[in-house]
């Protein structure tokens, strides 16, 4: 298989650039044992969904592994296009990439709308816990699985960084260099920003405590949560020059006070318009309980959990380490990605860092592909 | 009456420095006429709560009119003691200063928790869109009824100081000097914050699209719109400096997954717990009707409104204007306070930029006074 080089575009005109490239295979993985999670809880024989691209070769030593984002799904082909393009990071005539969707997640992998083997119930909120390692371990036994013993690339963005950092410490002989791309322990304004988007769901009418039912979700939570978080993944400027301080293009206006009752509401500006549909367009794809569940996964991650001293976590590190971080990333900012980077170059890890000149804020992992391409050649 | 130069300690130990400074009088003045809005709906006879400091003199040529921020009070004396300390910004031994509770508020002016005369009934939600200038019309009427025909400053940050420019555009000859700290017209990223906050508030299960009573009111979502706006006035420097990835000092554990049930919620870092704090108190003090309203007189001020151009508008201003930048500031970053500054310039008015370095974000003219007075010398 093969990128089709072709123009293809969507019903809106767009280039609709998920469809062209399809995995090689796509399916589930079940651990034949409980995994004893971090938190001390166990998940019984989670299902890991993974799609791969590509073909092993008889050696079993052109494996990539691609960690995905918050909202992400082992479809990498779907939401990472041009990392496949011709000439760019990935190649699907000597690659064989894999891409293993996170527990917790709603696209495939054992998570909180999954029901649980010792109860026969679904976990709703009473899903455990299960931290980036965990993840990292499961993983690994897919890997172990496929026979695959060495990774000459493990590679994410945001949550995806930080599995491949956790790859490079937890399984130093199987990677060879990490990309870790747009992310750092999450600061306090971090976490912060999923603390509100936790409350925004649980501030919804139909929250219920997590034991919703998926035909009743908490959709204006929900929805509310994905635009705080865009608010974090965007730039201020990139939005000034998208939507500056325009009325919301379907005609409604800022200025009347009867377009949504009284005078406290009124019509709203376009970059509201916009966060509105993008929240709706959220709630037809993603699951409010997985969006916690992989929220906590993010916000209790950091690498010295459970050792005692930088050095200890980092010298256990064989890979070469690329650090990226984004001009205009407010969620993680270049300097804090630059800092952590030089904590662990200074356990003497060959740790590199490098940034990207962009104004669309963290997304510009997914945004502005080329140039993160570019940055890693 | 003067300033209490003793230190005063409140019951944590810390300077209580809010009851050290009286009002000379705090009243009400109700206009003898319906206000006709900018939106083209009235207020009946609307009610202005106003705090005075000081004495007005015999040529009552020493009149300051201070104009509060979004959840401020007439009582300026509470929330910037320190701009009336010894050889600061203001005397109470040479200046008369006022301060008006903006319409739409909840702190004695006529806001949506007002009856409306007109129909016997509380405002609730049906309370309409006030603009800045309608403000400032209002205003104007009170200041005329005290024979206060000349303000040698006009001052105010945030909101406060779209109601300084706005003085100095539509009442040009009564105004000599005019502060406006930390704001400019909101941009896209800033109307998104809002936005935002209005969902917050409009998705908690006692919203009742407005028509709730003070007895039950949507403090869950006023609490979230609170901390949503917080992050906007904080700085990400100051909250790792004060918070870090700190568990909560309560006691709770982040990596605990039964604190607050299941997996998906776990134990409050310390950010999450002092961000609730703040939430809760807000919810001791202010309204959501009131807060919506007032979001609302922000977003849509822009001082070009109704004008055909730029020169048009600020030509009118006779007096000296000074901005004032907040260095770490996001929700109205230094760049955009220049930039505006430098737009009214331009008209031939004499408009100065001067920048507060601070990490306390938007919120520095507030947390760091000491630092606004002098720049104001």
């Amino acid at each position: 298989m093969s990128v089709s080089s072709q123009a293809v575009t969507g019903p809106d005109g767009a280039p609709a650039r998920a469809s062209a490239l399809e995995p090689t295979y796509e399916g589930d993985f079940v651990l034949d044992r409980h995994l004893v999670l971090e938190s001390g809880r166990t998940l019984a024989q989670p299902t890991l969904h993974y799609a791969v691209y590509g073909k092993l070769n008889a050696s079993r030593d052109n494996a990539v592994l691609v960690c995905h984002a918050l909202s992400g799904s082992a479809r990498v082909g779907d939401w990472w296009p041009e990392v496949f393009a011709p000439g760019a990071l990935l190649s699907l005539d000597h690659d064989f990439v894999i891409c293993i969707n996170l527990l917790g997640s709603c696209y495939g992998s054992t998570g909180p709308g999954s029901v649980d083997a010792e109860t026969g119930l679904v976990y709703g909120p009473d899903f455990p816990l299960v931290s980036i390692r965990d993840n990292v371990r499961a993983q690994a036994q897919l890997l172990d699985s496929l026979g695959i013993r060495s990774l000459r690339l493990v590679l994410g963005g945001s949550i995806g960084g930080m599995q491949a950092l956790e790859w490079a410490i937890h399984d130093p002989n199987r990677v060879s260099k990490a990309g870790i791309i747009g992310v750092a322990p999450l600061t306090a304004m971090g976490l912060a920003l999923n603390h509100l988007q936790r409350e925004a769901i649980q501030n919804d009418p139909n929250w219920d405590g997590g034991y919703y039912l998926p035909q009743r979700p908490p959709s204006h939570g929900l929805s509310l949560a994905r635009q705080i978080g865009m608010l974090s993944y965007k730039s201020p400027s990139l939005f000034d020059e998208r939507f500056s301080r325009n009325p919301n293009r379907n005609g409604e206006d800022p200025w009347r006070h009867d377009d949504h009752g009284g005078g406290l509401i009124g019509g709203r500006f376009d970059i509201a318009g916009y966060l509105d549909h993008q929240g709706e367009r959220f709630n037809e794809r993603f699951d409010a309980n997985s969006y916690l569940a992989i929220m906590r996964t993010m916000d209790t991650w950091h690498p010295l959990n459970g050792f005692a001293s930088a050095q200890d976590v980092y010298s256990r590190i064989r890979a070469e380490l690329v650090f990226i971080g984004i001009s205009s990333d407010w969620l993680f900012p270049p300097e804090s990605v630059r800092t952590f980077a030089q904590s662990i170059q200074e356990a003497g890890v060959r740790a590199e860092y490098r940034e990207m000149e962009s104004s669309h804020g963290h997304d510009a992992f997914l945004a502005e592909q080329p140039e993160l391409v570019r940055l890693f050649q």
